[in-house]
């Protein structure tokens, strides 16, 4: 893998499951994409004694990865990062690695979580809005005709997102996630969402920290949908949560400051928008 | 202090000092304010033994501090949320503390630090723009005349920001910022702007990350005229500094990827916005 020094480092993870659902361990794949400095991937194999006795040394730090290229570049790179004096050495309070998420550390077939979030909490909210009966994407919704109601598209999507995301304080959307979270199921395997988990990722999360790393999020789903359960599904804080966000406005309620969650987006932090959202939370630049 | 406790910390410092610049050591004064919980500081002497002892132990981690209310209040406060086992004991990871910049950190008198940099930069680019010499606030800048120019108020204020902030991409205006903080110094102390910080203040930034507290910076300022050189004055690393900020865009520029600064406001994060800033960046809520 070759490494270029920026000022600051970031790198960044999306794996694209070969299968959808499980524990992919035996197939996982990884990719290391430059998001910024955009650095192709050329993995060398000149420090191949390196990364031999790197491999060994971690032998347990991945053990659901096949001894392949993809594992090799992993421990090559962070031995490289984290050898202090060595040309490419990077300072642990920069040794920066980001995550997508959906179809990266869990699943997101045949939908993405999020969706089933909002689907449910359609549901819930229905009694309250008779209106939904007549108007999409809710009507289709509330029949279970899923298709229908998406073939919307974007526009169909966004308004799905602001009545179940919006109109409550950021404390009470934080405990209707957290309520959610702790039960839902996906619909094919009946585990529990935070079950749908990738193995070979959450090693990889573990062997970055043992190596000084902060792993962060950078996710088109919600900050507020994720960051509820990050800490104990990945051992990820909400601080390097990062994620598409709607507007929040300080109010005073019943005589307490609460911040309330408005019906407008700030940021879809997906595609393009990814390093505006790397850049805004974290201020450094990607170096592989 | 009367502490509540929450799911998570953040504790909001803003100093108001008694006088403009320098070293404001004997006259400092500090409040805790609640940002979101908006918990009034009930100064309680119902641990004074704590207190006491605490503030021995600590007795030179705050010498430019009088032995009054307000550094008790502190050392008291650090006592009780890192002593293990007590009920207000909050795990290392949940220790925040967040600070205003200008005024608390470093001077805004008799102008914003910032606000310097916008006049040189509009000095440094007129070259450039002859139509400035018939423009508002420039014309009258250029003249010298920074009361005229500033009478447009926050119209005037925001053409002149954009003007100067944007345009360009995210690493050459750090560059910008940095050349610029190098060398600019205050009109009346002839000091660097970066030693015109407040020794109370870098005191307690030490003091509290001997206590396993992160440090963030919520500042009205601009989060990228900030990053480039609070690490260095602060020991605040970029993704622990919130701030005003502006759109920026992902492109492609002679074939290398670039983020390039647009001349729209996302947030000013100032007032009411402060706490929407701590909750997008931190994702924890306050507690004193």
């Amino acid at each position: 893998m070759k490494i270029t020094r920026a000022p600051a480092f970031v790198w960044h993870f999306r794996r694209r499951p070969s299968g959808y659902g499980g524990q992919v361990g035996g197939q996982a794949t990884l990719m290391a994409i430059a998001l910024v400095c955009a650095l192709a991937i050329t993995t060398s194999f000149a420090h191949a004694a390196l990364a031999a006795e790197a491999l060994a040394a971690v032998a347990d730090a991945l053990p659901s990865w096949n001894d392949g290229a993809a594992k090799k570049s992993v421990v090559e790179f962070v031995a490289k990062v984290t050898k202090e004096g060595g040309p490419d050495f990077v300072a642990p309070a920069e040794r920066i690695a980001v995550f997508d998420n959906d179809g990266t550390l869990w699943c997101e077939q045949p939908l993405p979580v999020q969706l089933y979030f909002a689907l449910d909490r359609v549901k819930a909210l229905a009694p309250q809005h008779p209106e939904w009966k007549d108007k999409e994407p809710f009507a289709s919704l509330l029949k279970g005709d899923l298709k229908t109601a998406l073939a919307g598209g974007d526009h169909a999507l966004l308004e799905l997102v602001m009545a179940t995301h919006a109109g409550m304080t950021t404390v009470e959307f934080e405990q209707i996630v957290k309520d959610w979270i702790a039960t839902a199921k996906h619909p094919k395997t009946g585990k529990l969402f935070t079950e749908m988990t990738y193995q070979p990722m959450l090693e990889v999360l573990d062997y970055l920290r043992a190596n000084g790393f902060k792993n962060y999020i950078v996710s088109g789903g919600g900050i507020e949908f994720m960051r509820p359960w990050t800490e104990k599904v990945y051992g990820i804080p909400p601080e390097q949560v990062v994620g598409s966000s709607i507007k929040t406005k300080f109010e005073m309620r019943d005589g307490k400051p609460v911040l309330v969650r408005l019906p407008e987006l700030i940021v879809n932090d997906d595609k393009a928008d990814k390093p505006v959202g790397i850049n805004q939370q974290s201020g450094r630049r990607p170096i592989a």
